[in-house]
C-alpha cells in the first residue's frame, strides 16, 4: 500500500470545495468522516449535523453516538460498536457505503486530530476503492481547542500535542517526542494520558517534562470538556496529583512564559503571544 | 502583572460550564473571544453565532468581521480595525464592556489557538478588571483542523505547531522548536509561513527541518481554507516551491510515515495511526 510517489509535486488541486456533494461512482455512497465537536451540541458545526441529518447510515463508538441528538438518527441505519473495535466499526462503515448507503463514521473532537478519518482513508486504499468511493473529511473543535478555551489562553504559543497511549506507539518514540517538546519550550498538550489500564504513562511522561522544565511551570487539566461533569483544574507541575487524571482528560503544561492566573471563574493559564515586549499593556 | 502563585494547587473548579451566561458585576458587559472556523459559516459553531447575535458589540479585524453574515450584524455597535492593532483593538472592546455593552472579539479559526483569547486576558489583568468582568472564550475550528480535513488525515499522530512570524518571537527560537520537533519525528504544522514582508523565514525553516528528514517527505499546502479561492496541493519536501505559499497559507509536513496517497480529488497525505501494525488492514 506505500503509495508515495517521487514525481508527485506536479499535481495540484485548486478551488474544489470539499462540502460540494460529489456525484457517486459506481453505486458507491458518500462516505463522509465527522468530527462532532467536544460534545456540546452548540459547539458541533451546521456542517457536521447537515452531514448526518442527510445520512442514510451512521457509524460509531456508542459514547460518540450519545452525542447527537436522537431525533437526528430518527429512521436511519444507526451502526454503533464497542471501543477499541475502530477496524471492524470503520470496516462496516466502508461496507455501508458500498452497498450504496450515505453513510457517516462520527467522532468526537475534530476526526482528523488521532480520530477515524486516517483509518477510513487507509482501508479505502487497501481495498482499492479509492477510484469508486467518495470519502470526505468534516473537521470538529478539537479537545485540544475546547480544553483551551476552558483553561484561559495557555495555546497563544507554538505547541506540541503528544498521546500518551502506547497502545500503537512504542513508549521511546512517545518519550523522546516529550523530551524534544519540552527541551524546546513547546506548550505540550496530551491526549489519552491515562486510563485504568495505562496508569503508569502519565508519571513517566511528567519525570521526562519535569527534567526540562521549572517546578513551577503551570499545568491545566481538564476532563471532560464541555460535556456534563466537565472540571477544569490549575495548578503548578510540583502539585499536579496525577490520580484525578483519566482518559476522558485532556492536559496542558505551559512552557517557560506561561503564567497563572486569578479570574472570576478561578485560576486559568495564560501563555503571554509577546506584545508586552512590544507595546505598554499597562500596569504590571 | 507576574501573577503566578505557588501555592496555587489548592482550588479547583468544577461543574461550571462556561456557555451558561454570567450575571455582569460592577455593570460591566460580558466579553467574549470568539473563533469564527475558517470561514465557511457551515463550519463556524452554533455556540459562536449565538454569541454575536446576542452581543451588543463585535470588534474585529475588518477580514474576519466580513466572515460573518451582514444581517447579524445589524443594529450593533461594530468596530473595525486594520491588522496590527491588537493591542489597540482589545482595549477598545474591553472598554465596551467596561461600558455596559455585551461585547465580542472576533478571530477567524480558534480563538486560543495564536488568536485573541491571550491578549484579551492579558489586557483585562493588566488594567486590574479581572473580579469586574466576565470574560468567556468560545472556541472554533482551527485553521490546523481545516487544513488537515482538506490534506486527508496528515494528523493521526503527535504533532507539533509552529508560527514562523519572528515579529514577536526571536528566530532563535522558532528554529530549535522546528529542529527538535522534526528530530523527535512529529508532524509539523507552519502557521503564518510567509508574507510580503516576511520572505525569507519560511526558506530558512525548511532548511532546519530538512536537515532532520527525508527529501521525499510529504508537505501539504493549504490555502485560504473553507474560503473563495480555496486550493490544496500535496508534494513532497524536495520539490515545494516555497514561493506559492502566502500568509493565507497552512503547511502541513509529515513524520517518517506519513505518506501520499491517490484519491479521487488528487493526492493527499495519510499518517497512519499503527493499526497495521496490530490489524491484518487486507491487501497492502
Amino acid at each position: 500500500m506505500r503509495s508515495r510517489r517521487p514525481d508527485s509535486g506536479r499535481e495540484q488541486t485548486i478551488d474544489r470545495p470539499q462540502d460540494q456533494k460529489p456525484s457517486s461512482n459506481a453505486g458507491c455512497g458518500l462516505l463522509s468522516v465527522v468530527g462532532l465537536g467536544p460534545g456540546d451540541p452548540a459547539l458541533c458545526a451546521p456542517e457536521a449535523t447537515r452531514s448526518i441529518a442527510e445520512a442514510d447510515a451512521v457509524v460509531g463508538y456508542s459514547t460518540y453516538l450519545d452525542l447527537i441528538a436522537p431525533e437526528l438518527l430518527d429512521g436511519k441505519h444507526v451502526l454503533s460498536t464497542g471501543m477499541m473495535k475502530e477496524v471492524d466499526r470503520c470496516n462496516a462503515a466502508i461496507d455501508l457505503a458500498v452497498a450504496g448507503e450515505n453513510t457517516v463514521v462520527v467522532s468526537s473532537g475534530d476526526s482528523g486530530v488521532y480520530g477515524m478519518s486516517g483509518l477510513v482513508l487507509e482501508l479505502v486504499q487497501s481495498r482499492g476503492l479509492q477510484d469508486a468511493m467518495d470519502v470526505r473529511v468534516v473537521p470538529g473543535i478539537p479537545a485540544l481547542a475546547a480544553a483551551a478555551s476552558l483553561l484561559g489562553a495557555p495555546l497563544m504559543h507554538d505547541f506540541a500535542v503528544v498521546s500518551l497511549s502506547d497502545l500503537l506507539t512504542p513508549w521511546d518514540k512517545i518519550a523522546l517526542r516529550l523530551e524534544m517538546a519540552a527541551k524546546a519550550d513547546f506548550v505540550i498538550v496530551l491526549y489519552n494520558p491515562r486510563s485504568k489500564r495505562r496508569d503508569w504513562q502519565l508519571d513517566k511522561a511528567l519525570e521526562v517534562i519535569g527534567k526540562q522544565i521549572h517546578p513551577e511551570t503551570p499545568v491545566g487539566l481538564v476532563r471532560n470538556a464541555a460535556r456534563e461533569n466537565q472540571s477544569v483544574y490549575v495548578c503548578t507541575m510540583a502539585r499536579l496529583d496525577t490520580s484525578i487524571v483519566d482518559m476522558l482528560s485532556i492536559l496542558v503544561i505551559g512552557n517557560s512564559t506561561t503564567r497563572i492566573i486569578d479570574t472570576k471563574y478561578g485560576l486559568r493559564m495564560l501563555t503571554p503571544r509577546g506584545y508586552d515586549k512590544k507595546y505598554d499593556l499597562g500596569s504590571s
